[in-house]
């Protein structure tokens, strides 16, 4: 098991206020942002899904082989809400956040980072896991 | 405006630890479950994207009316991350959450909760946005 970090991965939530009304409305431009953003913080784009609701709104999913990037709109409150999620240690998320803030044209951006994945509680999970095993097998043994 | 709550959204961020690897590294299963737990939250779902990694892992979205539902696992770990962004007071994210900490047969479930799109931020920055329109047309005004 290699867990050098101390979390599996990093997600970083942005909320973007005060963003430009024609901008988070635009279906086209968000979708190209999102995939901009994850470009330039170094991830490698698998998938995306992008859904225009009516009467506005985007909301949409960049699937990275670092994990994700989302984002959702709101231009009636001239507000978008983002999530980059990474793992590894070659995608720094908050490089995609900045990219965001500038194309947004966010006046306010709220910023948390958590990280995702513990790596101690993976292990334990994982030591108790061979324990279970081992103990069957010696169960198992002495049943024979 | 219509801000009646605290924010727009709520957001939980789920840590499964201890899964069972069987189940986490099953793509067709990994999105059966994502799409009943959006059903189970009360959730409608828009549309959705799934990726299975090489050699093992699950990437995926599901884009609700009320925002999102991610999930990435690593059956290496016996470990997935989920979160779950819902709007509005009709679907409730942490149904979603106990769904799948049955579904994955989770030993451990660390849950946090964020609010997303604070409402007195938002107000502030419609105020400042109404009050800039008004102080253009006055200068209009004045100057014709």
């Amino acid at each position: 098991m290699n867990l050098k970090n101390r979390a599996l991965g990093r997600h970083v939530l942005i909320d973007y206020y005060g963003c430009t009304t024609e901008i988070i409305e635009n279906n086209g431009l968000i979708e190209q942002y999102m995939q901009e953003a994850a470009d330039y913080a170094g991830a490698r784009v698998v998938e995306s899904v992008f859904h225009h609701f009516n009467p506005y709104g985007v909301s949409g999913a960049v699937i990275i082989a670092e994990s994700h990037l989302t984002i959702h709109t709101w231009p009636e409150y001239d507000f978008a809400s983002v999530d980059v999620f990474t793992c590894g240690d070659e995608v720094d998320p908050k490089k995609a956040a900045d990219y965001l803030t500038i194309k947004l044209q966010a006046k306010k951006t709220e910023l948390t980072e958590l990280p995702r994945g513990i790596a101690k509680n993976i292990k334990q999970f994982a030591n108790q896991r061979d324990k279970d095993k081992q103990e069957k097998m010696e169960m198992e043994k002495s049943e024979g």
